[in-house]
């Protein structure tokens, strides 16, 4: 059996039993079809096929890579792509095959360009409060009409309030999506259909309009959760290691860099240390106020936290499958790209 | 001849014309042996394959990947390994077919797994001022001592003055450059050896004592590279498409995020909107002040200036390369992962 110190550094290493619990969980408040994992956190068709095991088979994906990757792969049961596309025509094969599809569109462009690429169904996306796509409630009757004159089924509304994920306070939280699907609650009433597709992991078990919920960071979970008091734990480490300490002890280098992880939500976390400055191969650790001195000897090992999972992710093909120290396989990324 | 909006978007474009005048300006002030370019900022033998045309044979790597891919391309005529490791044995076979190599090391530890790994020739690598690897100048002796007693070659210095490379006034940046060259000058007076190692884009006409400087950014030019002053021009963009404008035309979505570019050095630029906040797959743009109103319609190509070069290239699997709105072909980005 593998070790986590036979692999070469830097690498992603999910514990298998963390991940497995953080499932269950979901499982437990959103089975079947009341989730649709967003394949966008993780871009791996064998971590689909395990949630399609666990009862669910309907995916949201933020590109047609996505969808493709899934469809190939048999997992093309029920996809909806949650992003405006004006390629939608990249898609018709799929849909000639008998893939199930459902394209976001929030316009006239985004609208012709579904139908032009033989889409049927559609979700009328609608602006909750986050400023990132989605028409204005003003604009889904006519929205809705222009998509019901150009032969399209409309299945219902999408409206992610993103803008909530991370607001600390749970009622707090829980008041801002009540408000936000106010607004899509009334988007619903004008276009009708079986969905309202909404939320994500941080209002995962708030959200009580949505039909389906978004989420797939709940699976290894972003240590910017880690403020919001939810139900899952971090599965996910990059394992590096310690390549160089300083004569004076004062730091140590590591070879994990921005390209083996993203900081967009900040540096990541580590015991016994913290990262001072991040470049491409390397991370520079001092040691912890607490502690004093610095923990780490060259050849050491260390697993590194994550901020943001889903761009981190994106920057590997694998990820090492482990638990207590060994390597029981691994999952591939084979989703990345457009 | 396919044009830019023929390609999915959001896609790597490399302007040709502005390449090749980068790679001529670089060549006439360090030609042939007098730069080691660094695979590092672009992970492409393709590229490679057009510097060693260009005159440059000898290659900087920072990942084993790096090293295994240009060999396998018939690019190993000399490759230094610039980043200490403690997995030089994954560089035996290379060696053992004739590949030339060295390695940077700064500890007993990089000294022991370099010998380990069957590597005969080394660098030792001086900390000048960048607290990121490297040993401290009261180490160099005992760590020659220790690796020619090793039976190690001892090829010369190596130092990185990567704290100056953006210190915007010239001189200011020269001063500090003689400075951090002073510590590797003294190191090489003890080491010995035909090389001296040093430098990057933001240094490359300013650094007098290197026999070699280590650049790659050059190529493509980070828009952090803009206060500095150098002779090369930004060759690189994302292009993307916009997705969705707001009713008000307040705000423009395009379908580029943090997956497709780096952000530790800021948020893209573009011309007539300024990014707002940056997603997985999106950015939110906002009209510049100056203009007021929206640029942008759906369906729009734009070009976003990338702020830093490496991790960003590092995203993508090709690059596409473009003259006058025409692509010409592309190269691939095949050094990824470690």
């Amino acid at each position: 059996m593998r070790k986590l110190n036979d692999l070469q550094t830097p690498y992603l290493a999910v514990d298998l039993e963390i991940f497995e619990k953080n499932l269950e969980t979901m499982k437990s408040i959103r089975p079947g079809s009341s989730l649709r994992p967003h394949v966008k956190a993780f871009k791996s068709t064998d971590i689909a096929a395990i949630l399609k095991q666990a009862g669910y088979s309907g995916f949201c994906c933020a590109t047609i890579k996505e969808l493709e990757g899934l469809a190939a792969n048999g997992l093309g049961d029920d996809l909806l792509l949650a992003n405006e596309t004006l390629n939608a025509s990249r898609l018709r094969s799929l849909v000639d095959h008998g893939v199930e599809i459902i394209v976001a569109v929030d316009s006239t462009e985004t609208i012709d360009a579904a139908k032009d690429g033989g889409i049927r169904n559609v979700l009328i996306d609608v602006n909750v409060g986050l400023p990132r796509c989605g028409c204005d409630l003003n604009e889904v009757e006519i929205l809705s009409g222009y998509a019901r004159r150009k032969g399209l089924n409309i299945k219902g509304v999408m409206g992610y309030e993103g803008h909530l994920m991370f607001t600390p306070d749970r009622a707090d939280r829980k008041r801002g999506v009540a408000e936000a699907m106010q607004v899509l609650q009334e988007a619903h009433s004008i276009t009708g259909g079986d969905i309202i597709s909404a939320g994500g992991t941080g209002t995962f078990d708030l959200n009580e309009l949505a039909t389906e919920i978004q989420a797939g960071s709940f699976l290894f979970m972003d240590t910017r959760y880690s403020t919001v008091g939810l139900p899952f734990e971090e599965s996910l480490t990059i394992v590096s290691t310690v390549i160089s300490v300083e004569r004076d002890r004062k730091r140590a280098v590591c070879d994990a860099g921005v390209k083996s992880f993203a900081t967009d939500y900040g540096k990541p976390k580590l015991e016994d240390g913290i990262i001072e400055f991040c470049s491409d191969e390397h991370s520079t650790i001092l040691p912890t106020e607490q502690r004093g001195d610095l923990a780490f000897q060259v050849g050491d090992l260390i697993h590194l936290r994550v901020p943001h999972v889903d761009p981190t992710i994106a920057k590997h093909s694998r990820l090492a499958c482990s638990q207590e120290g060994y390597i029981y396989g691994d999952w591939k990324v084979d989703l990345r790209g457009w």
